[in-house]
């Protein structure tokens, strides 16, 4: 073993440390941390209940026996059928280090007092986010188990190990080993960056260096993983040790897919195929989004990764390219991307169905990472205000408001009578899935949000996301720092208190990402109310700031009505309510007779809000107003000869036009009586659905 | 074998013979021949072309290798990854039987003469349909290494016999050995009922009673197979030898699907899970279709074939609400069914997208199979109309008009810049697939045509189809039968002349199907113009018919803008244009540019008709107004502060009703000058789709 971990770093522990070379125009600011509100709120939950259930979990899905076989300590047959298993363990480890991490930060970080500043509504009282997580005897143990596990020549993965021995490295496609390693490697740096303990990094860099040692240029193998996710694993190592093998080695994957090591393009249609293996191309190549959605963001974390550190402006290019071909064509409202069940694949540009909308939980997990490592990259804030549109509406309905259940694909409608499946594939949450990727992915984001919420340059401080906190850095002239109070996104004023600046008095800038959907806001410094123009998002305010130094920007949060650029046939005819930062939905269970099927929005209504406290946690809630739409029995029998049978369920537009014409007429002579048959229509937030009961959903809403 | 195969019967040569105690109400018409226009057209590319290629497929694709390996007459690897690989070569089989049949009746049921009745304005020539038919040398040999390979106990399963030996009927869910024991069965009637020949059939009756005596009450095995089709092959058989084994046997495996043989309901999520397979729950109890596709509606034709045979009113009553559930909420416009690629599943209701429609074709197949069973049980027109609808526009599109290339699925949509992935499920017409289920399919259905046509019962002759040829049955008092000729669909007029009558002059009914979109006809009855009602879809005209009667019906054609249930979303705001029988859809290649994204059709600017005799074989073209829809470029830029970023395809309601507005106005000052941006929108039948080039096509128009 050859890489030489450090010791602890107590500056920027959070997965992305760029190496002072790297060619970023921000770095992830030293000091996060969210201590209440909104994120407070769901990373206690993360905390208290999710992280907590973990080693009980793998221990009943099989996860921890599979080790324990590879590692000679039990007996019996391998539990489950994927060959990854080993990742849940991983990821999970992962997120129990990222929240020790934040407990250990909570004393220095304090932001107690904070909301005395100015008159916040209801931030939520101060709490330690770490009260209940993982024992660390749980993590100790398990690292030690992966550890007797590991081979002597570093070699690592269960599967192989017990179900194939002897066959490491000849099923490159569908045999997940260099992804397995990519987050056995990101949990071993966690775990080093949070905790300082550099065992479980010496078994990562004993199996990176088996990798390097065996794949490239002059070594036996010729080849890449059929899962990407190695890639920016190594990368990270490279910065966590300062071993460049490793950067090189991610280049060398990140360069050689794409190339039919994999699948050869006569097998494009396999069911492992290149597309789905993000073999069909080279990524320098790529000129948009394509295959397996998780595979793809994760390939391109990595070539992002590798652009930063290498400065390698046409895989930079590429990245800049195809995250905004994917944002253009293939993104919901939501920020959920994937559209096909089948393949896990992304679907083609605007096919963005609401019922079938796969959008996987860890898509969206890996959207903000990749988001995240591009607007370090470039500094530019529509990375930022995607990730934020993701985190609320792609990776938060993932997991149920109480941590105890989980949703591995979002869909953006529920039909009425609709079964509700269990299972990995199922609309219905679920305590843990057969493949059990997603809880361990939300866990290991929740317990590092904060790293993903400010960053830092030698100018100041950039804020991109809004929760109660602190956040800052050691800057090169000193440390910055502000503590912020907020009850966004229910409210839009954010409070923010410099706390900490550099010795001297030149001026800096604090950065506030104003959000693309936001249409208006008022800014108040130190009591005085300020005009400034955001440049391309970013509002910055540069100024001698001191200690004490106090500021209030409050964001318009009035709903608004949405609709979609006209390819994206699924919603034609539609419109979707938002909120802030917030994407709404409507539930049968909030509505009359349940059903939605037959709704239809009347945007010109008007929309009122209401914040309910004693509703899922505390949301506000939109209202509107709805009416059912008299949709034609159909009876079965033959009909007239019109033209328009009744057992069938297209008929003529002149029919059509005829029948909603006399339900106009019908409507007015009613309305009279019973205001047309209208009823108040009831939005929650979408990520806060399936929380109460199965039943009908629907984010988009038609109006006529 | 204790099945007593009879002697060749000339009469009702076709895949579904009633017995004379059967509970239907019609049976299909002894004679009947297609002999011209355009089903004949379609036929003889199928006998000429699809059918002769067969062999060479079948041996280059390994089936045959496969069943010499299974016969000990070759040596080397199995070929292919299916289960299930003999069913090619027994569709194939059925196929080039259904069309030795058709040979055989060319001379007996001459049509000679018929244009000569009427002005047609262009009938096609007569023309014998099987002039390069399939040599009988091929049948003869594949018969011969079909019964070479069969066991001494009646087994018959290549896959097993050489991949698994041992293992018969272990893995039931997916070993498929029932359903490819259905399919020879097929083969073998059609073999004997065209031909006389009863080799295959012996075989047949051998694997026939190793099932009987493997499964059900007393015997080993209490299961059902996860793919149904032995279920309708069975009560065949029945009808075939008399042997009352065979129906028992077919009820046996309907009423033991639904109870968890296959699939404990804890595995509904498994990847062949209880829904797929079919067993999810009893068909008498079912309440809607679900599932893949083509294993539902064959169990379903297998279902109406017992209820017709055995009287079961509870099953009778199943199918009926069954065909209505799916036609009321899971059929395409187009006849197709089934939208998910994901496992061939039927879908939710109303969830039709077009561009991922599945829609395969051998569902549009099994679709016609059940539903000509539900025609014959009831007599109701409706099964017609589906029928119809199916034939011309979703198991058409499924072949090339050249008879060479074949689709697996069928979309209604596909957009710019779409890539065309070859293969089983690619968007490209094919040679051949890997699994190659749907050509063989289609040409069975195509050779066995007539047989859905038209039926008898003791009142006399129904038409349910309109073609060129003759149609007639021996009824209980004597020898009924019409010409018909008619260039249906592209022409709404059909003549028919009575051709033979009973002995007596008593009056008997010739009922013809007025199909449930026509919205009007014309009737004239030997010279005379009649006026007539049709009942629930019959024109049921009884008279003291004598030889020489015509009749000219002429059906109005006019094309028709169609439009959907409102709950299916994907067609929102949309209109289908239909001409007939017949869907059309706008192809790229047709119009300026090629694109079809930013379409907008003009529903109120009327459409023309033109017969272009010259394209595609000879199809009417229909032309109507379409215009450029103006879609906001994305630039990658944040855009301004409004709420609305120019990298993200959703925008405010407010923002898209002004760039609409001023669109608008704009095309409105521009229409002095070039027409408003008009331009001739051309549509073509959608079973012609995907024969110039590839390129983007779409059956739904959005309208604004």
């Amino acid at each position: 073993m050859t890489s030489r971990p450090q010791s602890r770093t107590a500056n920027r522990v959070g997965p992305l440390r760029p190496t002072a070379g790297a060619h970023c125009v921000l770095r992830p600011a030293g000091w996060s941390r969210i201590a209440g509100g909104f994120w407070g709120e769901r990373r206690r939950i993360n905390a208290e209940v999710c992280v907590p259930q973990g080693p009980a979990l793998l221990e009943a899905a099989g996860n921890l026996h599979n080790l324990r076989l590879a590692a000679g300590q039990a007996e019996g047959a391998y539990r489950g059928i994927y060959p990854f298993l080993d990742t849940d363990v991983y990821k999970w480890l992962e997120a129990a280090a990222w929240q020790a991490a934040d407990d250990d930060s909570a004393d220095e970080h304090s932001t107690a007092g904070l909301t005395s500043v100015g008159s916040v509504r209801s931030v939520e009282s101060e709490h330690s986010s770490g009260s209940a997580t993982a024992d660390i005897e749980d993590i100790d143990a398990i690292v030690a188990l992966i550890a007797a596990a590991q081979r002597p020549d570093g070699y690592l993965n269960s599967w192989f190990q017990v179900v194939k021995p002897g066959e490491r490295y000849t099923d490159l496609r569908w045999g997940h080993e260099l992804y397995v390693a990519g987050h056995l490697i990101q949990a071993a740096i966690a775990l080093h960056r949070s905790t300082g303990r550099v065992d479980l990094l010496q078994v990562a860099c004993g199996f990176a260096d088996q990798v390097d040692a065996t794949f490239g240029p002059g070594n036996a193998v010729d080849g890449v993983c059929g899962h990407p996710e190695v890639e920016t694993a190594l990368v990270e190592l490279y910065r966590e040790t300062g071993e460049p093998r490793y950067l090189s080695l991610a280049r060398y994957f990140v360069d050689r897919r794409g190339h039919g090591l994999l699948a050869p393009p006569d097998q494009r249609d396999a069911v492992v195929g290149p597309v789905y293996c993000q073999d069909h191309v080279p990524v320098r190549e790529a000129t948009e989004v394509a295959g397996h959605a998780v595979r793809q963001l994760y390939l391109l974390a990595g070539v992002t990764d590798v652009a930063a550190e290498a400065d390698d402006q046409e895989l930079r290019a590429a990245a800049e390219r195809l995250w905004a071909e994917m944002v253009a064509r293939k993104t919901y409202l939501t920020g959920g991307i994937g559209s096909h069940h089948d393949d896990e694949d992304f679907g083609d540009p605007y096919e963005l169905p609401n019922e079938r909308a796969y959008c996987e939980t860890c898509a969206a997990v890996a959207s903000v990472q990749w988001s995240w490592r591009m607007a370090l990259l470039t500094g530019q804030a529509k990375y930022s205000d995607l990730i934020e549109r993701t985190l609320y509406n792609a990776v938060l309905p993932g997991v149920s408001l109480d941590g105890e259940r989980w949703l591995y694909i979002n869909p953006l409608q529920v039909r009425d009578g609709y079964q509700h499946p269990d299972g990995d594939h199922g609309v219905r949450r679920t305590p843990w899935f057969r493949c059990a990727c997603c809880p361990p992915n939300v866990m290991r984001l929740l317990a590092s949000l904060p790293h993903y919420f400010a960053s830092a340059d030698d100018s100041g401080l950039q804020l991109h996301q809004y929760a109660t906190g602190r956040f800052g850095d050691e800057t090169t002239r000193g440390r910055c720092a502000v503590r912020v109070a907020t009850d966004y996104p229910w409210h839009g004023r954010i409070w923010i208190v410099v706390d900490e600046c550099p010795a001297d008095t030149a001026p800096w800038t604090l950065s506030l990402r104003i959000p693309a959907w936001c249409k208006g806001f008022r800014l108040v410094v130190e009591g005085e109310p300020t005009e400034a123009v955001p440049e391309e998002g970013w509002l910055r305010l540069r100024r001698a700031w001191r200690p004490g130094d106090a500021l209030e920007l409050e964001l318009s949060l009035d709903p608004r009505l949405t609709v979609a650029d006209p390819r994206v046939d699924s919603v034609r005819g539609c419109v979707a309510i938002e909120r802030g930062p917030l994407v709404y939905c409507v539930e049968g269970v909030d509505h009359p007779g349940g059903g939605l099927d037959d709704l239809v929005f009347d945007p010109s209504a008007g929309l009122t809000e209401k914040h309910d406290p004693g509703l899922l946690g505390g949301v506000t809630v939109l209202h509107g107003t709805g009416r059912r739409r008299v949709i034609p029995a159909l009876d079965g029998t033959r009909g007239g000869g019109d033209g328009t049978a009744a057992w069938w369920p297209y008929r003529s537009l002149e029919r059509a036009k005829r029948a909603s014409a006399s339900v106009t007429a019908d409507s007015h002579a009613a309305a009279d009586a019973d205001a047309a048959g209208q009823f108040e229509l009831t939005a929650i937030p979408y990520f806060a659905w399936a929380n109460r009961e199965d039943g009908p959903m629907r984010v988009w809403l038609p109006t006529s």
